[in-house]
């Protein structure tokens, strides 16, 4: 065969990018696990019609038919999963009977976006998410403490600072009906856009589309504009007044005190949040990485009131999902993250002949045990180009055994060598594994 | 929407079984890691020719078709993986001038098989591999060692006693053109039915499609049945004599000895491993668990020297696979394996009414920067209704607030409640995560 190239939008890591990716996960889960959240994963493929069930045509999903299907058989109907949620919202309604409510979950996978090829756009990518759902009410307190989950999450990483932007959908919908705008949807689909489209269009669309005066699409562009601790003295000052903006002001209040508490700085109130059309019913959370701006949102959610029911029962939830390969590809291709080392060995044991490879296992052996990872070297070749093996591959030290278990260890880096009993010699804690190292220090 | 039912063939399990897997996979990347894998993880598709170019018309693949696909968009030409090998062999060749060899890695991912829906079988598990490939020629010590790291992987897991089968393609080979038989893939391949037809039709079959004579078939079906210590002089005793006959001997014997020595009972000669028609060359792994034959091989491998080739270049590669879903399904059907608790929290922090959840939230907090996995109530209901809240899930601790810190704690097996210092207070290290315990003991 000839060799094989790159599939665009499916990123693929080097072992030592690899290593990076799996301390990121482990923090994530870490923390999640410290706010007994419960891992699930969920089967890689859902029935379509679940998949489609919110009415998201604007998601790109890849389809699976057997290659060895039958001439009769049926399409298998079964598609790639392009979130998290979704899945989590089935996978709750079908255990229903097993899990015990408020039920907290993280979950940890892959998804999979079936997007035109040429867009350069991931259609493979890692997402962390944590839920908490309950039966029939979920009380407001979990939009609070969704914040701070996070918050600890996100700065636990070896990332630049972040930022969580916080709105909620009751102050935007509370504040168009107070104004008189019926139709909610419409309205928050076009000031969603004013990014893209900038102010001018977003006014004449929204009296073109949305039955606004020039006065009330103003009043929508000023809302949208504001941010900031006295977000909703702001907002009140504009004259508008409904139960559900009250609500919705009260709510974000809550979270934005809460997080300022816990951790200072890190959260702010930002009413052009709007998170596209999706099932958001309340808080709804955006993330940006500082110095980063242009990669869009790291990590969003919000609360969602009608995800997960059937006829007969309902949960809703408030949950928020961490883009994890679209951090890590921005901070791998500037340079900003990296592992000390390519390999998770710590020690080479060098080889003086092919004829005491059995013995030189045993001394590797003795090290594994103490929990130090150690290779044997491959070959017997001179010591020079043993050395250069573990110096190609960042791994500190070389084990020479000697006659009588009298063995010594070179520090690569420095050079010294000294003799050492392999049943008690100890790397430095930094060296042991290998580290995630930044580039901010 | 109705109530969703599960997608037979796509297991998945609840949080407290994820809890086990969980600690299965790590356990496995740590035993790794000790012998200086590297991880990868290559991205869930493949290119059809690339799923297809050893021949192997029997794997069953999931085509990936785009939902929104234009008119004229030519096919993906995408399948989903349906192991690990023949993507690394491709990560490999793609990648060869930035990794180091010999390249040491371990992959740990999910694989589908677009298997018959009524058969039952999975369609989606995980499989973790150790690989070691090399450029030009892979010495073959380490075929020994890949014996050693799956001895240490598995008998470090809590499951039941394992035993694994090693054989090597040489010696079937080299006995059967010492036989004077020349089509060895069909004398391979009907020999490789014994357990499925029985020897009698093995033999007849040899002798219709595989020009032998009966004593030649006789010859062939004692070989498969030779296994044990003294695997090598019941071979020879057969009188048959080949050069490759004698390497392959040479080598399984290498491989016996060293596991031997670092793992006495764990490992034996099996000459009836065959491994199918795969692309291995030399020695072939598979492995039992001990009282659950009938599950077949829960970890299976071996020598490949064709596998990652271009027409330049050649990487030889030893690795063996573990299938961890088969495995655990397994366990958890016969309740032979279990998580201690349902979620990951330590200490419940009861809640005396809703105006002082700020302040719990503060005690929950110091006990997670101290590491120990901490929730704050749902509600300020009574402290029963509370403790049994801690109790559906297996909490073991409920911390009462106090005033002016001074709080207690309560161990809800026991009863025992006393005052502590949230600052100092530490749980036994078998409270503080979740366990898996086996039947076992």
């Amino acid at each position: 065969m000839s060799k094989p190239t790159p599939l665009s939008g499916f990123p693929e890591w080097l072992p030592r990018q690899r290593m990076v990716e799996q301390r990121v996960l482990d923090r994530l889960r870490h923390t999640f696990e410290l706010y007994g959240f419960a891992p699930i994963e969920t089967r890689a493929v859902e029935p379509l019609d679940q998949l489609l069930r919110k009415g998201e045509t604007d998601k790109e999903i890849y389809l699976l038919r057997r290659l060895q299907a039958e001439a009769d058989e049926p399409d298998s109907n079964l598609g790639l999963h392009f979130d998290l949620t979704v899945p989590f919202a089935r996978y709750v309604l079908e255990n229903a009977g097993k899990l015990v409510f408020p039920f907290r979950r993280y979950q940890i996978q892959k998804v999979w976006r079936g997007e035109r090829p040429q867009e350069g756009r991931f259609r493979e990518f890692y997402q962390a998410d944590i839920d908490i759902v309950n039966r029939d009410e979920l009380p407001f307190h979990y939009d609070v403490e969704i914040a701070l989950v996070i918050a600890d999450a996100l700065s636990g990483l070896p990332i630049p600072p972040i930022r969580i932007h916080v709105s909620n959908r009751k102050i935007a919908e509370g504040f168009y009906r107070g104004l008189g705008l019926t139709d909610v949807t419409t309205v928050l689909r076009i000031v969603d856009k004013t990014d893209k489209i900038g102010p001018a269009r977003v006014q004449e669309q929204l009296v073109e589309f949305a039955g606004a005066t020039e006065k009330q699409a103003d009043l929508c562009l000023e809302l949208a504009q504001i941010s900031g601790e006295d977000f909703a003295d702001r907002v009140l000052a504009l004259g508008v007044r409904h139960e559900l903006l009250d609500e919705g002001l009260q709510e974000l209040t809550q979270v934005v005190e809460a997080t300022a508490a816990h951790a200072p700085g890190l959260l702010i109130a930002d009413l052009k949040i709007a998170r596209g059309l999706d099932y958001y019913t309340g808080t709804v959370y955006e993330t940006t990485l500082l110095g980063h701006e242009q990669l869009g949102s790291i990590c969003s959610g919000g609360r969602y009131e009608n995800l997960a029911s059937t006829e007969s029962e309902r949960y809703p939830g408030v949950g928020i999902s961490v883009g994890v390969s679209r951090l890590l590809a921005r901070l791998f291709n500037q340079g900003l993250i990296d592992a000390s080392r390519q390999v998770p060995t710590c020690v080479l044991v060098a080889l003086p002949s092919e004829e005491v490879r059995r013995e030189c296992d045993r001394i590797a052996a003795v090290l594994r045990r103490r929990g130090i990872p150690t290779e044997v070297s491959p070959t017997a070749a001179k010591y020079g180009k043993q050395i250069r093996y573990a110096d190609r591959r960042g791994i500190p030290f070389v084990l020479f055994p000697g006659e009588a278990d009298e063995h010594e260890i070179k520090d690569i880096r420095s050079g010294a060598q000294t003799p050492i009993d392999i049943n008690t010699w100890e790397p430095s804690e930094e060296d042991r594994f290998p580290r995630i190292v930044t580039s901010q220090g």
